[in-house]
């Protein structure tokens, strides 16, 4: 799910004008991802990628207590990113006229997430 | 290798209550992994798999001047992360209850890593 | 393409003695990476990698418009990293004898690529 927007928002609000954003994921089974933003094919076929590298219900994982989506939810985690630093210029995120931010979800079910979203600068 | 209490004391002991956290490790065929904390087998799960997706002696590599498992440790280090930065909030990085700060060692022999701690804040 | 050099005349020429130097590519077709800078096999054996498992003209993908390596070069993109923080100590960022700062190219022909380099200290 792209947040960009509430992220631009939210730095722009603050006043910032030069500095350095950074946001963390507070979980294990989810990341975010600087990915395209406009072709929603994209994240289709990303998500078909990622479930064909590390399909749930995979023999080899054990860590199966919350279903077949468990485990290659946190591979699919440490694959991708629990952190990421933008450089703020001009009171915006420094990012790519392609680029969008993203919660890049792994569980099938509907999860609650949670972003940190920290700014540094003047 | 889990070293999350390490970073907790650390960052405790410097009297920062709100900053940037931000860890770098000095190699390239071990990563830093913020990953899940409580059950031991989604390590063994984590490496399972990465053992079949990068596997050691893979007859693509020619780089492999310290072992079969020289090569594979790099791609494993390029998969996952080198730098991670964390928001600190109220003394401590704003990690997720189930979010632990992992050393994940590619090599198969014993090796000293070295990882930076950056913290800047008030 | 290593642009290590660049980066250390870069953060010498600020002056800054300590700090966090913060890099971000901005686009999502190519990435940065941190990656052993002695033998360029490794860079080879990467590639080879990459390539098996993010093949060119995968039919799982329909995200096609700018050919065949559009939406792998995609994924690779999603599988290492748009963003990294590294430290600066005494004057340079704070890398291992062995690393590198790389682009890491994803598209078959030649592109421009930029890079935003944010460095926060004294």
């Amino acid at each position: 799910m792209a947040f960009t927007d509430e992220v631009l928002d939210w730095v722009r609000a603050s006043g910032i004008r030069q500095g350095l954003l950074t946001l963390h994921i507070r979980h294990t089974s989810a990341s975010l991802l600087i990915q395209e933003n406009a072709d929603p094919e994209v994240r289709d076929d990303m998500e078909r990628f990622m479930s064909r590298l590390v399909p749930d219900g995979d023999g080899i994982f054990r860590h199966t207590a919350e279903g077949a989506d468990d485990m290659p939810s946190h591979v699919r985690s440490a694959l991708t990113c629990t952190t990421l630093s933008i450089p703020v210029v001009e009171g915006a995120p420094a990012l790519g006229t392609w680029q969008g931010i993203y919660v890049y979800e792994h569980r099938r079910g509907a999860q609650r997430r949670r972003v940190i979203c920290h700014l540094l600068g003047e």
